[in-house]
């Protein structure tokens, strides 16, 4: 048939007659459709999606100004903080590959990820910078001279001991927000030319040997940020509580699913049972990820900890380790809807 | 860098890299996650998500024997029951491209259509049975011999006169069912090689000229599939009532939306403010989409047509010219939140 042969042959021929399926356009459409609306909430900060899109754009412009481009890699080593939000956007809106590196790991493995991954800038929590400097020198002493050093953006947070920011600075590296102010808030970022080009790259743990590399691209971080809103039920303007780490698997694509929804982000720099409550409480969260752990901290928290009942049902998805049904039966009893999904760990 | 090259050289050159989006996916899926849940609902007719997925299958092995494979085309002449939305599964599962006319026209704009799309099978409804006749017989006269008659296949309805069905069988029609029958509900369908391959045609209305083919593919219809869920906030197990005609652009792509959320269909043949009331108030609908005129008799339908007030909010999207605000007010007064999208008449 004529028309079906015109669609075959000159669509795939003609990348100008399609869009790359990338979930960096979310934001912007957050940005226009919600733009007062909150987007991430950390502590006494709150910004709303025009801030987040301002802001995502200031870094992508200030890595751009520091030759990242196609190709290069963005290190990230922090919790569940703005930044780390932001990197999910900004990083790639640069054209960079996203490397969120998991905090709990040693200097060593660290040392083997930035290596492997040859990323050029590391974002890093004032929390961890010893860390990421340990690393760095592990890697350099490693690759004999021939060795770059990275450039150093250290994230303040105000519930941070204070001299470990000032470590930080001393040692040459540059401020989080000090580094977006050199970035421009109306920055033209282009999406990918091809939705199969990566946005994010993360590691296995390494229980077996080194940790392997496993890439994400933009069309499958674009696909599984849908299918969470549309598995999951979440409606536009859903609360999603962080505690899920985002360096696990970037956070199962939720960072872009929030975008999606034009939803918001209550960041969670320590997952305690009592933070869990509280954020439920007084931040109307609606939705949630974490590890049968975490249920069990939620399930056998201390009453001077607990706020029950909820305001609304708490939707919970969890991962990995099947949970007892003691467990499921313990939550559901105090309001949250559990649901079970596959995971591997 | 080495895995992004990796990443983009591999996945294009070697499909078997790739699952092609398709929106007979979702179908697959529903009838796996939810098999007793209600899929199509058509007066006393009730069928499952299991029901459907056998049906379709049953339909797409049933063309397939009769030589219908990638590059025909099918045309569907019916009004919202079960047998349309089927093909919209059926049909593109046997290869085939769906064509789903406007009932409205008249048999000469039908001729064009079947002409130009060269559709060699056409399911009709019954009631529409001698407007299909007549439309083929203008385009046998035109082709002057240079014409393979298409295979008729009449789609009974038991809310129309018996009289039609028993004329169109008599001039050697297969009925829908008795059609069904010949084919294999276990049929292995598979998706389309390329999800820039075509799964539907439609035809403008023809008000400048003729009327001028407008294909959709794959990958077009699985996205604008769950965009509608996203940006309407359905969730999994709405009830969405048959309004929009599924031969206007596919009832905005609505048909395989409910696959992917498992929601229930709930057919109408013919749109009247009391059937729509009585659908709501019986059937638990939760949304639906309707042009302006629609929302007109439902605003102004006389007291005994009128069942008030709704058991639960109905979400309502309408397109085309803007309802004047009067007409809005109405309607949320009413109980219904009512959504005006772009619409282009």
């Amino acid at each position: 048939m004529r028309i079906v042969e015109r669609d075959i042959d000159d669509l795939p021929k003609n990348p100008a007659n399609y869009t790359a399926l990338t979930p960096l356009g979310f934001l912007e459409r957050a940005a226009l459709v919600h733009p007062t609306r909150k987007s991430v909430i950390h502590g006494s900060l709150t910004y709303t999606w025009q801030d987040t899109y301002r802001r995502c754009r200031r870094l992508a412009s200030a890595l751009a100004k520091r030759a990242v481009t196609f190709g290069s890699t963005v290190a990230v080593i922090a919790p569940n903080i703005p930044a780390m939000y932001e990197a999910h956007f900004g990083v790639p809106m640069s054209g960079a590959v996203l490397n969120a590196v998991n905090i709990r790991l040693n200097a060593q493995t660290i040392a083997f990820l930035l290596g492997h991954s040859k990323s050029s800038v590391i974002m890093v929590d004032q929390e961890f910078f010893t860390l990421a400097e340990e690393a760095v020198k592990i890697l350099a002493e490693k690759s004999k001279g021939n060795f770059m050093s990275p450039l150093f953006i250290v994230i303040a947070d105000e519930n941070c001991d204070p001299k470990t920011l000032q470590y930080a600075l001393r040692r040459g590296a540059i401020e989080y927000e000090k580094f977006l102010e050199t970035g421009d808030p109306d920055f033209a970022w282009k999406p990918p030319e091809d939705e199969w080009h990566s946005i994010a790259l993360g590691y296995t743990s390494g229980t077996t040997a080194s940790p392997k590399g496993v890439v994400l691209h933009h069309r499958g971080a674009y696909l599984m940020a849908l299918s969470n809103a549309i598995i999951w039920g979440m409606q536009e303007g859903a609360v999603y509580l962080w505690t899920l780490p985002l360096f696990h698997c970037n956070g199962w694509c939720f960072a872009w699913t929030l975008a999606a929804i034009c939803g918001t982000s209550v960041c969670l720099r320590q997952v305690t049972a009592k933070a869990i409550y509280s954020a439920i409480d007084n931040l109307g969260v609606t939705h949630f990820c974490a590890a049968p752990v975490v249920l069990n901290s939620i399930a056998n928290a201390r009453n001077e900890e607990i706020v029950l009942p909820l305001r609304r049902t708490v939707n919970v998805m969890t991962a990995g380790a099947a949970p007892p049904p003691s467990l499921l039966f313990a939550m559901s009893q105090r309001g949250f809807r559990v649901a079970h999904t596959y995971g591997l760990s």
